[in-house]
């Protein structure tokens, strides 16, 4: 007699004494016998009870759903007419020779059979997670780390850990602080990275270093985004950034075999400046045949004032045209335009192809009477566009007409289901500006301060920051991005320029990152590496779009946890020891 | 041509074409030629330089060590007469045909060829995990976490995370606290272990749940503690403690098989009372062979006051009989009284054995004149004395004497070199008391609140609480505590009960555990756990008792980190941001 999991059980165990916990799915009695279907992790299976012959010290009409059971029994095959095909477990049953109730269950809060609100699933994560539908996703968590490890491990890679209680580093978003009692008035940061622990781990000679991590963003939270999250941190020495991504890639397409026994297509490789120019994104999603079109020169001659004027300043003259789109009604139309608006829009030109070959008869437009039937050939060759097709157009400066008629792209995409759901579209974006101009006016890191730029020249460096590339890569998948990481600066000299692009001075730079500079002084390796957000990946392998779904026990969008109640109020005394009150 | 790890060429690689990436270890220049012993993380090969024929845009002549250089070249035969027998790669050289320097290195602030101030290793901990001795400590970590991980997944457990950002729970020790920006006021808790989620993710019914995951205690650190831990966290449903101890004690034999090819001995299951009265301790080092012997009965008819008076009262009369002892010293002799002493003793009887035979002619002793040849005779019968041994002897109440007997024992085992090196001696405590008295006089749980009692009626619980036994279990290895865990509370009655007796109402129940004692009334499994100390487990698989020696970046013992300078202060705005304030 030995203890099997439900779920795991057919018609190879028959006949075989077992013993089976479990929860109580549903009970049905019928013809004098109780049946139950009994859940584990791993399924379910039906327990068929004779109350007349079944050893039992417990209450067997008390018995209801959730309750938890051991049950001791025979397998035996069901009678033909009985088999459930739609189970694994659906050709058998267990004929129960005991049962002992383990635990009854109240009333439980949430009703399985039916929509729960967040709050509720959330207040009683421990019973949401019951839900198979649930409990897959965490045990395919587990596996896909499981997948991750072995593939990493194989190639060398070693786990090394790095500290929570750490020191502030400059990632872009706010750090969650952790007062120190021994130190009054001095503070922990918990890290949003491991960044600066690996590369001076690649500093101490490790070379391929890999670690399944918790980091900390305090950040305002969107739908998508936990305060803590996991990230799959890799870091290597003397390798190209090709040869990284190689590795990236080889583990991310085994994630995909080994799970979905899907193979991925190679992954292209485009730059910054292309998927910008192209889908509006940095992050495209690729199944989304949408791609930007320029219309400046086959619209150059038409009279209409913001187009004349973009032939003599740098405006960006750019659209879509939509397959199909010219069904869109004249509500539809408008809203688009409302939509594009919120990215800062100042309108959107439109023109709808009906009968490409009657010429201006054909279309309507917004713009209609500054066409011609030359423009109009011009731009209908500029796009390869159809019957039946609606164009898009913006004229605006460069970044606001690329990320309008990317986020059109996008909405336009989901509406009309122009996105090849079955498909797995993932790229590579490389070479990204090494800066970026902040509100303020002050240029600040794209990807962080250690990225290493593709000038190697300290003089151009400092020369013209604005025109730098970075050695970075992120990798996308159907328009997320999952991972991104960088070759990284091992010159004293380049990581002390970049600093002061950065606004350190000499002072700010020995206190805030002498230890890494002095580092850097004792034969550092050349090194980049990669992390990917493991909760990102879990959720495409498991075919969800909430995050919260892939994580045991979730925050809510301000940072809560409802089941425990955290953060709370704490003691006086408790503050005191740390030196601290609260305003 | 393909890159290499220095350490793992051999002889297979004979006349094959490779790149090396390393650090110069050591250079030798002799009869023209240059010698480099080039060092990566699996170790040192030699090359072989030939100035007059190798391709290269670098000085040569200002190569020295801790250079880190990109090497090419073949590998071949050492003549018969420089064969290096001591390193694995001592019988090929490689010939060098390209050299690159992929960084200079400063002379470094750390001589590796003598020893070094331990803060100076810490602040330097990114050059100090350079040598070899410390590189193939955390080579081993990360083996032995791998084998840890296969072994628990091959036995359906599932790797699940739980939040850092958490509630405080009370697990004896302060909290490291987290201010919330979002909830001003509030607090997260770092988790001084995931126990109340695991407990949660049993009644969510995964009923098999691992983590190797981080844990924190804000307390005054020891010599081998850090305040950020990392805990091999165990637990499942369904199973008995004896089941659970059998589990947990495959992995910890597999790990010896795995790491060390030692095949541990079956490990005894000892009560805690045995062990406290047999060991002084409840975390034995079993190579010690001294036992704690009862005189009580073969002093009875002593005439001296305290031994007189431990009859009428309940003080105990025990003491250690040391093989070889008798050779101390008077001056050693009053050492260990003395020693015994900052552990509360007031005083030891001692008794030098020097020729049994010949009666109380033969001994000497601090109080040889209230012995008899009779007394005496009981005395060396009841520890099977032999000529040249000591007896060491407390009188005192239980609590007291077991202590000092204990810590005796230890530190006589050491002195004497009585404990044997070589062994490994893991044992099994089990039936702990649930409570001991505070030094406020109120109970307080001796594993955790929500260890289960061996008794399982409510009225007896809240009757006899100090009599209480818990169903507990730590795993102690050479008289290291490496585990410890229970089977838990799955009844939300004897929970209350439980917490009852802790002095909580049932507003503060409600308050603290009150969705821990509602998730207990739906159906909740009969589970328990283990948690493994990682670092501890590490230490003594690699063998060194400093704990900071297995961790990549361990803190000081007053919680710093010399190297980052952490933890620091922070701008004004940030506190504010978060609502405190630095007294």
């Amino acid at each position: 007699m030995y203890k099997q999991y439900c779920g795991r059980l057919d018609t190879s165990h028959k006949d075989q004494f077992i013993t089976l916990n479990g929860w109580v799915q549903k009970r049905r009695d019928l013809g004098g016998l109780i049946f139950i279907d009994l859940r584990d992790r791993e399924g379910i299976v039906q327990v068929v009870i004779d109350p007349e012959h079944i050893e039992t010290n417990d209450d067997l009409s008390k018995i209801r759903n959730e309750f938890c059971l051991e049950i001791k029994g025979h397998v035996r095959l069901r009678p033909q007419q009985q088999i459930n095909h739609k189970i694994t477990t659906g050709e058998i049953e267990i004929n129960a020779n005991t049962l002992k109730v383990i635990s009854s269950a109240d009333n439980l809060p949430l009703d399985f059979n039916q929509n729960n609100s967040e709050e509720q699933r959330l207040k009683y994560r421990y019973l949401d997670l019951r839900r198979t539908e649930m409990s897959q996703k965490l045990k395919a968590r587990s596996r896909i780390t499981s997948i991750i490890r072995n593939f990493l491990e194989e190639h060398d890679f070693l786990d090394i850990e790095t500290p929570v209680l750490s020191k502030s580093t400059p990632e872009g978003a706010r750090d969650y602080l952790v007062p120190s009692r021994v130190h009054p008035g001095d503070f922990y940061a918990l890290p949003q990275s491991p960044q600066i622990y690996k590369q001076l781990l690649m500093v101490a000679g490790f070379d391929k270093y890999y670690q399944i991590v918790k980091c900390f963003r305090d950040e305002d939270l969107r739908a998508d985004r936990q305060p803590e999250f996991t990230q799959v941190d890799i870091e290597t020495s003397f390798l190209t950034s090709a040869e990284i991504r190689n590795i990236a890639e080889s583990l991310v397409r085994r994630l995909w075999t080994q799970t979905l026994d899907i193979e991925l297509p190679q992954f292209p490789v485009y730059t910054y400046d292309y998927v910008m120019e192209t889908y509006g994104s940095d992050k495209p999603d690729l199944r989304n045949p949408l791609k930007i079109i320029d219309f400046k020169r086959s619209l150059s001659s038409c009279s209409l004032g913001i187009i004349q004027e973009s032939l003599s300043d740098e405006n960006y003259v750019k659209g879509l045209c939509i397959p199909n789109g010219s069904k869109l009604s004249r509500k539809e139309i408008d809203n688009y335009i409302a939509y594009a608006k919120t990215f800062k829009s100042k309108g959107l030109i439109w023109i709808k192809l009906n009968n490409i070959k009657d010429g201006l008869n054909g279309i309507q437009s917004s713009i209609k009477k500054f066409l011609t039937d030359e423009i109009l050939n011009n731009i209908i060759k500029a796009c390869d566009a159809e019957d039946g097709d609606i164009l898009f157009i913006s004229v605006d400066k460069k970044s606001n007409v690329l990320n309008i008629l990317g986020e059109l792209r996008n909405k336009i995409g989901n509406d009309l289901n122009l996105i090849r759901l079955d498909e797995w579209q993932p790229l590579w974006v490389v070479d990204f500006p090494m800066f970026e101009t902040s509100e303020d006016g002050n240029l600040q890191a794209m990807h962080h301060p250690f990225t290493s730029p593709k000038e190697t020249s300290v003089d151009k460096i400092l020369e013209n920051p604005l025109e730098l590339l970075s050695n970075s890569y992120d990798m996308v998948i159907n328009g997320y991005e999952v991972g991104g990481g960088s070759v990284r600066i091992h010159s004293q000299e380049i990581q002390a320029a970049i600093f002061k692009l950065l606004h350190l001075d000499e002072d700010e730079q020995q206190d805030k990152f002498g230890f890494l500079l002095e580092a850097l002084s004792y034969g550092a390796p050349a090194h980049g590496g990669i992390a990917f957000g493991l909760d990102r990946l879990v959720m495409l392998l498991v075919g969800t779009n909430n995050i919260r779904d892939v994580i045991a026990f979730p925050k809510t969008t301000s940072a809560s946890d409802l089941m425990m109640n955290a953060p709370s109020s704490v003691d006086i005394n408790v503050l005191k020891d740390l030196s601290i009150t609260v305003e």
